[in-house]
């Protein structure tokens, strides 16, 4: 989670909403990015979604099994999805969020009829200092 | 949705789940892309995805208010999702997905409290020849 909030810590410098994100296999990270959509003009490219994309690319398949997501705030509907559409083993995420998040809030997806693919599911490592990081950018924004 | 249509039945012919989608802005078709996560090594590589992606990457800018989509399958959970971020302006589906689709099915994420924008939505246009081109490919698989 370390590097989760150091990527996330870059985004906010970058202007961008501080999210950091890590893909770990078997032990050694693979992919490591930040939320991007402003500085990509990409609207996919939330932290969890470039580091899933670059996995992928990377093994040259489509499915995750053997990965492990970590991520700095809990993911939104459309990360989820991609999570489970990933396959990915185990998601770590630090801190909740109760307007956007689909993991414990909304749509609860991982708990959807609709939804083929739960990953274990951790929360809370971390969160102290990835929470202070998006109150601090609101907090300058404001 | 007739070009979205046509990007479905190349997508069957390559493999893979056909589901085609189009983004068109001022009544200008700006991407169109097929379900291509196979070919891709992508697990998020959707056809919505792949044509928001583009037409943002397109238009420089990660806000597509201007943009219709038209899609041939109800959008699950994470497309939903990015036609959210995307702040897209109207979504147009042929088939309903009762097994994935995140509209009309399961999360229904477009009625959530934590979805930030809601497309108008119209469903059913073309429905019979996108369901006939999944079952088809279905059956030709069992």
């Amino acid at each position: 989670m370390r590097r989760a909030l150091d990527a996330a810590a870059g985004a906010a410098a970058a202007g961008e909403v501080p999210v950091g994100a890590v893909l770990i296999r078997e032990g050694v990270v693979i992919a490591v990015a930040a939320n991007a959509p402003r500085t990509l003009a990409d609207p996919t490219a939330h932290a969890e979604m470039r580091v899933i994309r670059e996995g992928a690319a990377l093994l040259g398949r489509e499915r995750l099994e053997d990965c492990d997501l970590w991520v700095t705030l809990e993911p939104c509907a459309m990360c989820a999805g991609a999570i489970a559409h990933a396959r990915i083993a185990r998601l770590y995420y630090a801190a909740a969020d109760p307007k956007g998040g689909a993991v414990e809030h909304g749509p609860r997806f991982f708990g959807q009829p609709t939804c083929h693919h739960r990953p274990e599911v951790y929360a809370g490592i971390g969160e102290r200092e990835a929470a202070a990081l998006l109150r601090d950018f609101f907090a300058a924004r404001r």
